[in-house]
This record gives structure tokens, sequence and C-alpha cells, in this order.
């Protein structure tokens, strides 16, 4: 028996992240996720080194934690009455959390029809939620909120916590502690595979490792993968088509968590598929749902479906020629399953209508 | 930064575990839980120490993961082709992603009216469900099930997993990880307080610091502090009135996972609570959802009524007096909140119809 384990959570990393005293340092266990080799899947593709990254086993079931306890770290530290932002679910259900621990009330604007079991999971933190009308359609709208939000920050001695770089920067700094902790767990990767949304998670990984190659712990980066849907891959195609920004187009996805048609940290992203040999992949919802269940059915691992959008897309990339089968690659599972709750109904309605009922003797 | 974590689960601990073959262990990461600080409701309670261990960070929301790592490693080590039991829900969606994890099939035998959302959480790894006309209200049927889990598993060479030390004493010694973590984290603390259904948890984690004072690494077991329903609490009351055996009655309780009147593991619960100098603590249904509320509103920490009942019984002994304020008190959440959606929805519902709904222009 060995006696080793202290749960700090991000702050097992404090060196390397923004200052922040000891007794400002807020946690609930966050980080220090599994990386657990593939059994099944990884074999069929011919992939002789595969893992999973999972996030979704964050204390509130998504990366986003890292991102809160940094930033409400940071509240406390300044003296922030109160935080202020918007979500689409698990930013608020996650800074909510966040909030609560460190006794900090929490404002957030979400849009009208917001996913009900998304809002009871911020609700049941006791945050301060406010709907409006049209925000997550019409951009413009979405322009205003924001506006608000930056200016109810100012004029309270708010903090505005939106997580991406552009917006929170500090705060963002946490989700390096992803690169930092795989570099451990495995070595650094030949490719890390991640799902894009906004961007954010994938560019705190690179600047995770990008870190990690400055200090001469290693000698390169893993090749960056960004995993889009169909539906909504503005900022893939606007750097396969050398746009220098992200493509146009309203976002037609499905799959909740993922559907950002302005990504605010585009320019990070260009950078890292640039200056990584990187890969950019764009998946039909339809895939990624069948890849959601094909990791709760083989693996064990049951996450949301932008969860699985990273392994959707890491087959596409294997199946393209884009990808060495021997490489050690790492897909990135952002959130649990139970964050989608439509979708673990449609998961598993054929099974739960053709359960046998039976007497005792029966059987 | 430091380099040092390795995803290993239980098998961090393998020396003192029942032997497996490396090649056999089956992990999906399970264990390692965080280790909180309070940072409001033990100041409130006049308590100096206390912390929270959160079991409903394991892979499928709880402590059962742990069994199921190492059932699953027994199976496939001693070449069982399947596994096979009975689960009111937790127990079920772990071990089906264990069962997933390794390739064996898993049989389930549940009762006609499961909760849907833990029926779900079964289903999504593809496990093989049978619903029994009866179970879980009339004891004559249950020990007809239990029958054909015992003689299906002997005649197909499968596992038969039950979560009990009565019945399953290699798979169950896995329990004893959260203790030696414990003392990891903290050293041995003055008093546990666990949920306490069957008595496989309470039972599992008094024999892990059991062990730690035998091998001489602590002077004195921690005062354990078994939690139980009002609704059903017969291993409380038989150690209460010294029956030698759990009281009799049905369970009214209506806290999932914890409705066990006929608890399997009563011996080694009352010799713990013997020779623990243990406190054992009878609350009403209300009081648990209470701290369930306030532990999400006040700590960020979010879990099932089952896992707010360690909190709601050392509440209780440190009213009556019966625990010391200065002591270091550890509170095990067994349980991570989305098992229960029904006690969510209830949770948030008067915050929920009470939303404002805005035009970006009011706010």
């Amino acid at each position: 028996m060995l006696f080793y384990m202290i749960s700090t959570g991000i702050w097992h990393f404090a060196d390397s992240l923004p200052v922040v005293a000891p007794h400002n340092r807020i946690t609930l266990g966050e980080g220090h996720t599994p990386l657990i080799a593939s059994s099944s899947i990884g074999a069929e593709l011919g992939l002789s080194q595969l893992y999973f990254k999972l996030e979704s086993l964050n204390p509130t079931g998504s990366y986003k934690d890292r991102i809160s306890a940094m930033a409400l770290s940071l509240a406390k530290q300044s003296g922030k009455t109160a935080c202020i932002g918007t979500t689409s679910g698990n930013a608020g259900a996650s800074i909510a959390a966040y909030a609560a621990k460190a006794g900090i009330p929490y404002h957030v604007y979400v849009q009208e029809n917001i996913i009900p079991a998304k809002l009871e999971q911020v609700l049941v933190h006791q945050a301060h939620v406010y709907k409006v009308k049209g925000l997550g359609f019409d951009p413009a709208i979405g322009t205003k909120v924001f506006e608000q939000v930056r200016d109810k920050a100012i004029r309270n001695n708010w903090e505005a916590v939106i997580t991406a770089f552009a917006y929170a920067p500090l705060a963002m700094e946490a989700v390096q502690t992803i690169a930092w902790e795989i570099a451990d767990q495995l070595g650094v990767p030949d490719a890390v595979f991640v799902p894009v949304g906004g961007g954010g998670l994938f560019s705190g990984i690179y600047k995770g490792f990008h870190r990690i190659c400055e200090q001469n712990k290693a000698s390169k980066l893993p090749r960056m993968g960004a995993c889009q849907s169909a539906g909504c891959s503005n900022l893939v195609r606007g750097w396969q088509q050398g746009l220098g920004q992200p493509a146009a187009g309203a976002s037609t996805s499905m799959i909740s968590g993922i559907q950002v048609s302005n990504p605010p940290d585009a320019d990070i992203v260009f950078e890292a598929l640039d200056s990584s040999q990187g890969v950019g992949s764009i998946v039909a919802d339809e895939e990624t749902w069948k890849w959601q269940r094909e990791l709760a059915r083989r693996e064990g691992i049951y996450c949301e479906p932008a969860g699985a959008i990273s392994l959707a897309g890491l087959v596409q990339a294997v199946e393209t020629g884009r990808i060495n089968r021997t490489d050690k690659i790492v897909c990135i599972v952002s959130g649990a399953g139970y964050k989608d709750l439509e979708q673990q109904r449609l998961m598993v309605q054929e099974a739960a209508a053709t359960i046998p009922l039976y007497d005792a003797d029966q059987l």
C-alpha cells in the first residue's frame, strides 16, 4: 500500500498557472482525469496506441471545471462580488458549482429554449438565471447580451466569465493542464483529437503542449486534430480554405456544446493547425452519434455526443490516410453522457421498449 | 510543472488487493476521488475539520465502480463468459460499463418499475436487462431471483456480481481503497460517516481502516458513523437494540439506493460499530433531501439523495452531542446527482418556474 495522493485539482500545476494565493484557490477536485487505453475500437481501426482522456469525469461532467476553478479563484482574489456570463449549459453548470463553492453569486443569461436537463444542472447550485428572447439564434442579440455582460461586470465590480481566450485569457490558461496531464500520463503523443466549437478547448491544449516544447521537455508538438460537425464547421473550413478567419454560415448541427458559428478563438486554432501539421475533420452528426454509442457499448465510456466527435474525427482522418496507424493518439472526451438526456433516451429507446417481463418462476 | 500522475484506478493498490495478473486488470479510472474541505457547512455547524469524499466522481457516478473493476477483472482472469446480477440502478450502470470494457456480456434482473433514468444508464452499455414481477417488493421473489442468479452462474460458468461481502467477498475487497485513499489524503480521520443500505460500503471502509491498523500504520480506527433512513433503519436499530441481527420491517424510505430491508452485511456492520465506538444515525428523508440541496447550493457538490445522508447523519450526531466538534471528520458522498433525475426536477422546480424572460434591450 502506498500513500501518495492529494486532491489539489488544477492547483497541482499552480507554479505554471496565473498567480493565485493559496487561500484564494478554489477547487472541487477538477482535473487528474483518467487516460484510458482503448480495448476494442483502436484494434478494429488498426490503431496500435489509442487513448481516451476522460474530461467527462470532472466534478460537473466537463472540462469547463478547470476554467471555472481558475475563474472563481481569480474573482475571489480580486474581491469581485459576483460573476456573470452566458451559457448553453455545460459552462453554466460548472461556473454555478464553483461559484457556490466560493460563496459568490452567479448571474447567467440563457436562451429561451435551453435543454431542460442542462438548465436544471445550473439551477441546483442556485445560480440567478435569466432567459433572453432570441439568444442563441440571432447573432445581433448575442452581441447585445455580451455587451451587457461586460458593462454589468465593469459597473458592479463583477467577474465576467466567458469560456474563451478572447474574453477570459487568464481563466482559460487552466485548460493547458489537460496537455500537462497527458504528457505526464503518457509522454507527448503523436496526435491529439479535440472537439471544436468556439475553439477554446483546442487552443488551450495546444498552448499546453507548446509550453512543454518551450521548456525543452519535448522536441515536437503533437499533431492537433480539430473535429467539427458538418453542420458547424466554420473553423476547419476557414483554415482549409486559407481564409485567415472562420468561414461564414449559421450552425445547423444538432450536437449541443459545439454549435458556435462565430468562434472567438479562431486565431489560436489556425496557429495550432499550421504549426503542428494539424488535421481538420468535418463529420456528419450521425457519425458522432454512432461513435458515442460505440464508446458506451465497447469501451464502457459514456459521454455526451460532443465528447465523441474527437473519435469520429479521428476515424475520418485514419480512413483518409492522414494519420499513421502506429501513432500514439489521444482523443479528448470533453463531456459526460448525462449532459444530454434527450440523446440518452434516443440511444436506448429500442432496447428499453423490448425488455422482457418475467415471473420469477419463469427465469 | 511536475510529471507524476498515472491513471491506474484501484490497481494503484494492487499489492493489497486480491491477486489479478496485470493483463487481466480492468479499469475505467475509478477511485482517486477528491477529498474536499468544507467551505461553509462545517463552519456553520461549528466543525473545524469537515471533509467530503466525492465517490460521486467515479466513472459511472458511484463507488460501485471500485467493486466492478475488481469483479470484472476476476471474471476475466477466471475465464468467465458472462456476468449476472440484480440492481436497483447504480450497481447495474457500473457493472454494465465495466463489462463493456472487458468485452463480457452482462445479464441483469431489475424491478418492473425501475427509475427510467437509472435503467437508461444500464442500457447505454448494452446490458441484457430482464424485468421481474414483484422484485424489490416481495422478499420471497427476491430470494427466488437470487437463487436463479447463483444457479445460472454456476451452470454457465458466469460470474455472479452482487455488491455485498456476503455474496462477492473478493470483489468487495476493492471498497477498502476508499479508506486507503482517505488515509493518504488526510491521515486516518477521527470519524467517518457513511450512507448505509445493505452495509457493503460501510463494511468495506471499516475493513480498509482496520487493515491500516493491523499494519501498524495507525493506532486507532476512526469512529464509524452508520447513516440510515428512518424508513429503512434495520441495521442501526438492530445494533442499538442489541439484537445481533437487523431489526425487522419493510422499507418505506424514498431514498433510492439504500432501501434494503434485509441487509446482507449486517455482521460486519455490527463488528465495525462495536469496535470503533461507532455512531448510528437514523434520519428522516426530508433531512436527507435538505442536506442534498445545501451541499449543491453552499459547497458546489451535487450528489444524489443517498450521497447526502452521511452529512444528514453527521448533523444529527453533532446536535445530539455524540461527536466532538474539533474532530477530523469525513462524510462519504456515495453517488452523483444525475442518478436521480426525479429528485433533480423537484429540487429546482420552483426556481425553474420563476425564471424571468427578457428582451435583450431590457437587460
